[in-house]
C-alpha cells in the first residue's frame, strides 16, 4: 500500500509525504520491459522466453565442452556451483515446473578453441534450454564467450532441489570489447585473496579487465626480480607485497575467469635513483638522470614478462611538476629555458618506444596529450600503438582523445570513480570545522558527491559523439582509489555499483523503446546484489528487504 | 618528503600539487596536543604520562576485582584479550622497557559496587600504571566506570611479548551520560552475531547505549509473545526475526560490555488491526480505532518486560497523515473539524500515560512537540518522563527542545545520521538520469552530502547553547538508517565515523588550549581504526596506509 512508501524513508516526515504517496499510489510505472520470474545480470541481449517454464536439474547433470587449458577449470567451477548454490532469489520465481524429464546435459561447442584471450575476443554466446530434457546448448565463437555463457547460465539456476529455467532462448554479446574494473593498491595494500576475489566477481558480471594499479608513490610493493630495491623499500611491509609467483596466481586465475590482468606500474621512486633529499618518503623518478632509464627498463622489463597481455599501462598521471621542480638539476634545465613538457617529452622518448618493442600496447592516462600545462605532442604517441584512458571533464575529454585520433577508456571521475563523496582523507583541513549551518561540501574527495549505482548506470560513454568518432571509444573502467578503502570495504565500495556499468558496456542501459531502463533494472540488480552476496561477495544493499519483496512499490514520482 | 603528498590523491594533478606542497613542506602543524607512542581511544581526559616507558606483562598477569554479575565477565573477556592480543600498532612505539620485574596485577577497586547501569550512572574511573612492577591500580566509583577503565587498560598493551605502558595516570570520565548508536533494523534486518558485535565495538569505544530501532512499517522482527501476529506477519522471514530469547541474548550481552539497550518499538501495523486496504504492505495504526490501544498496550507491555533499561523510545517519527487520511474513518473526522494534531493526541495520550505507568523514561522524536503542522501541547509531555530527540535543523531545534524545558538527545541529521549521501533507494528517479555536467546532487538520500568522521567530530551538540540550556543537553546518538544498510557494510557504515562521535561525547574534540583537535586526533583514529579491524571489525580506513606511517604527512595547508 503506498502508506509504506511514506512511511518509509529515515526522512519519514511530513514534507516527503504527500508527494510520496498521491503518484505512487494512482501512477502506473511506465516501466515498459518485461519483468521475467528469474533474470540474468547483465541482462541478456536478446533473451526469448515467450512461455517462461522451469525444469529439474538433473542430480547427475554434466556439462560437456572440448577441452581447453583454460575453460575446463571454468567449467568445473561452473558445474560445482550450479549443483550446489541452490540460490532462492528474494522473490521467489514463480515458474511451473515441466513435469517431463529433468535436464541432464549442457553442451558447449565453440568455433574458434584456439582464439587467446586479447582485447577484441568474440565474448558472444547463445544459450537454448529445452523444455523437453534434450540438451542444453550454448554455442561461441570462442572459449571466452563459452565462460560468459556459462555465468548465464549458472543464474538461470535455482532453488532445491535445482531446476532451471527453460523453454527460452538467448543471443548475448557485449557492445564495448573493454569493460574493467581499476583498484590502487599502492595507497593501501591488498591481500592476493581479495584480488582472487576480485575477479571472480568481475568474471561473474560479464566485465573482462581487471586494471591493477599496482604501485604509485605511496607504495611499491611488487617485487620485480631485477630491481628487489624497490619493493624491499618500497612496499608497506613484508606481508604486503606481491611476489612473482603471487602475479602469476592473479593472472592465472584471471585466465580461468576470462578476465585480462593489465598491470599499470607508475614509475618508480627517485629515492633509490637520485637520492634527491635526505628526508624519508618517497617522490618521482627524476627524468634527466640517466639512471632513472636503466631503472625503468628494467621495471617494464619484468612486468612484461609477469603480465602476458598486451595492453600495459603506463600511468603519466603521475607526473607532477612541482616534485620535478625540487631537484636541483631540474631547477637547472628550467632555468635555461627548457620546460616541463620537454621533460616529459624526455621520459615519454626514452620509455615509450621500449615498451612498444617488448610487445605491447600502451595505455597512458590522458594527461599526457591533454594536460594544459605538461603534455607531449601526439607524434610522440602512435595511434597504433597507444591509447589513452579519460577521467576528467566527462565526454568532453572523450571527444578529444578521439578527434585526436586515438582509442579511448573511459574513466570520466564524474561517472564512474568509485571513492568520489565517501570521506576525505587529507588531515588538519578545516574544511570540515565549519558552524552548523556552513554548507558541507559534497562528501569528502575533490570529486564529489558520491557515485550512486543510478548515476553510474545512466552514463553514455559516447555521449556527444558522432557515431565515427564513438567508434574509437573501446570501453570503460570504474575506478577504486584506495585512499580510504582496503580489504574491509573492497566488495561493498565496488559492488554492485560496477554491477551497473557492466549491464550498461554489456548490453547497454535503455530498453527497447529506446529509453533508459533504469527503473526496471532496480528489481533485477536488487536481486542480482542479493545472489554476489550468498556468493560470498560483500556487495551492499540499495533498498530496503520491503522494497524488492514488493517490487516496483519503492519507486518516486519521477519517470524516466 | 613533500613530493609524497602531492603524487598521492588520485587527483593527483597538477592543480591541487602547487598547494599541498609549498606548504606542508614548510609549515609546522600546528597542532599543540602531545603525542604519545601509545595512546587511547576516546582519549582521556587527563593522561600524565611524563616519562614515557614500557613494563612487560607477566605470562601469569592478573586482574583482581570484588565479584560482580557482569564485571565479572567484563574481567575474564579483558584478561584473555590482554595476554592474547599482542596487538602491534602501525607506527611501532618507541618505548624502552623499564627492565625491572614484570607486571603482574592489575587490582581494580569500586566505590559502589551496587550501582546499576542506568542512565547518569557514574563511569568514572582513575587508572596508575607504576614502572615499578607493583600492582597496576584501577579505581572507579561503580563496577560500570571500571569497564571503561579496562578498555583504558587494553589499549595500552601491545607487543608480543605483551608490555604495557608504564609509569602513567589517567584520570577519565564523560561529558555527557548518554552517548549511543542508534540501529535500524527494520528496513534491512540484522542477525543477532552482528548485534553482538555493535555492542562490542559500542563498548570498545566508551559509547554506552545501543538504540535498537527494531520496528518500522518495514518490518516487524520482535516476536511479541502477547501478539504473535505481528512478527508472523511483519518479519521479512522466519529466519528474520528477533524471538525474546534472542532479546535477552542482547541485553545481557549488553550488561556485560556496559552497554544499555534503548528499545524503539514504532507501532505496529495497521493491517492487523484495521484491516485498512485489500492491498498488501504495511501502514500504520488508526487512532481511532479502539482495538489499536488493545495491541499498542500489549506490544509496550512485552517490550517492557523485554527491556529492563529505565528508558523506551516510543518513536513518533512515523506520523504521517496522508497515510491516517486514507482511513475512511479518518477522513470522517477531519471532515468534522477535526484535526491531524488531535488525532496525534488522542494517541499520545492513550499510551503515554501507560508507559509511564510501567516506570519508563519515555523518549520521541522531536516531531511529536515540533512538527509544525502535526504536534502536541508540552502539557500533554510531563518533562520529568519524557526526553526529545533531535533530528532536523541542526543545533537549532536542540535549542528549541530545551528552551522548552525537555531533555535532548541529539542526532542532528546534518552531522550525525551516517546513511546520508552514500545513495538512494528510491526506485525509477530521473534525478540520476540527468545529461553529463548536470548538478549531481549530494551523493543520494534527503541527507547528503555523506557525513565525514571529521565533520562529526567537529560537531559540537550545545553549540549556540547556554550553560544552562546546555544542561538538559544530556547526549547524542549516531543513527544508521538501513535504507541501503545491511549485514554486509554494518561496520564499515558505522566505523569509525561513530568513534569520532564518541571522543567527542567522551572528552571532547578540543585540546587544552580549547583549539578543536580534529588534526592530532586523525594519527590517533588511524591506529584506533587499525586496532579495532584487528579486533575483527570491518572498521573502514580514512587514510592511505603511508600517511598513518609518516604521521603529519598528509595534512592540507588548512589550519585547525
Amino acid at each position: 500500500m503506498g502508506c509504506s512508501i511514506i512511511t518509509f524513508p529515515s526522512f519519514s516526515h511530513l514534507f516527503i509525504s504527500t508527494l510520496l504517496l498521491l503518484t505512487t499510489l494512482y501512477i502506473t510505472p511506465q516501466i515498459s520491459a518485461v519483468r521475467y520470474p528469474i533474470d540474468v545480470w547483465p541482462k541478456p541481449t536478446t533473451f526469448h522466453w515467450p512461455q517462461p517454464q522451469a525444469i529439474t536439474l538433473s542430480p547427475e547433470f554434466t556439462i560437456s565442452a572440448p577441452p581447453h587449458s583454460y575453460l575446463t577449470p571454468a567449467v568445473h567451477r561452473y558445474l560445482r556451483q550450479i549443483l550446489t548454490e541452490h540460490h532462492l532469489p528474494l522473490v521467489t520465481p514463480l515458474l511451473n515446473l515441466t513435469g517431463g524429464p529433468p535436464l541432464t546435459t549442457l553442451t558447449i561447442i565453440i568455433s574458434d578453441a584456439a582464439a587467446p584471450l586479447t582485447h577484441g575476443v568474440d565474448e558472444s554466446y547463445s544459450l537454448t534450454v529445452p523444455s523437453t530434457g534434450a540438451s542444453a546448448v550454448l554455442n561461441a565463437e570462442t572459449p571466452w564467450g563459452a565462460m560468459r555463457g556459462l555465468e548465464t547460465f549458472s543464474q538461470l539456476v535455482y532453488a532445491k532441489p535445482a531446476r532451471v529455467a527453460c523453454g527460452l532462448y538467448i543471443s548475448d554479446g557485449p557492445l564495448f570489447p573493454h569493460r574493467g574494473i581499476m583498484l590502487d593498491t599502492a595507497r593501501n595494500y591488498y591481500g592476493v585473496e581479495d584480488l582472487l576475489r576480485l575477479i571472480r566477481t568481475i568474471s561473474m558480471n560479464k566485465l573482462n579487465v581487471f586494471h591493477w594499479h599496482i604501485t604509485d608513490s605511496h607504495s611499491f610493493p611488487l617485487v620485480v626480480p631485477s630491481e628487489p630495491e624497490m619493493a624491499a623499500k618500497g612496499a608497506y611491509g613484508e606481508d604486503m607485497k606481491y611476489t612473482a609467483a603471487d602475479v602469476k596466481r592473479v593472472v592465472e586465475y584471471g585466465m580461468e575467469h576470462g578476465v585480462r590482468v593489465v598491470p599499470e606500474i607508475d614509475m618508480p621512486d627517485a629515492e633509490w635513483t637520485d637520492r634527491l633529499a635526505a628526508e624519508p618518503g618517497t617522490g618521482q623518478l627524476n627524468p634527466l638522470n640517466p639512471k632513472t632509464y636503466e631503472v625503468v627498463k628494467n621495471v617494464v622489463r619484468d612486468a612484461v614478462s609477469m603480465f602476458p597481455d598486451q595492453f600495459y599501462h603506463a600511468g603519466a598521471d603521475e607526473i607532477t611538476p612541482n616534485c620535478w621542480k625540487i631537484d636541483p638539476s631540474i631547477q637547472t634545465f628550467l632555468s635555461n629555458n627548457g620546460t616541463l613538457s620537454q621533460i616529459l617529452e624526455m621520459f615519454i622518448n626514452s620509455t615509450l618506444p621500449y615498451i612498444i618493442s617488448l610487445n605491447r600496447t600502451v595505455i597512458y592516462w590522458e594527461d599526457v596529450l591533454l594536460n594544459a600545462d605538461v603534455n607531449v605532442p601526439s607524434s610522440l604517441l602512435p595511434r597504433e600503438n597507444v591509447i589513452l584512458q579519460s577521467w576528467n571533464n566527462g565526454p568532453n575529454n572523450t571527444k578529444r582523445i578521439v578527434d585526436s585520433g586515438y582509442r579511448a577508456i573511459v574513466s570520466s571521475s564524474d561517472f564512474y570513480y568509485l571513492d568520489c563523496g565517501h570521506g576525505d582523507f587529507t588531515g588538519n583541513n578545516s574544511l570540515y570545522n565549519m558552524p552548523p549551518g556552513s554548507d558541507q561540501g559534497n562528501g569528502g574527495s575533490w570529486c564529489g558527491p558520491f557515485k550512486t549505482w543510478q548515476t553510474i548506470y545512466n552514463y553514455d560513454i559516447t555521449y556527444g559523439l558522432t557515431e565515427a568518432e564513438a567508434k574509437l571509444v573501446i570501453g570503460g573502467e570504474v575506478a577504486l582509489w584506495s585512499e580510504q578503502a582496503d580489504s574491509t570495504v573492497m566488495d561493498s565500495r565496488i559492488w554492485p555499483r560496477a554491477s551497473a556499468m557492466a549491464e550498461a558496456l554489456w548490453s547497454g542501459n535503455r530498453d527497447e523503446t529506446g529509453k533508459k531502463r533504469f527503473a526496471e533494472a532496480t528489481d533485477r540488480l536488487n536481486e542480482w546484489r542479493y545472489r554476489m552476496v550468498t556468493r560470498g561477495i560483500g556487495a551492499e544493499p540499495i533498498q530496503p528487504l520491503w522494497c524488492i519483496k514488493n517490487p516496483g512499490m519503492c519507486n518516486t514520482v519521477h519517470l524516466a
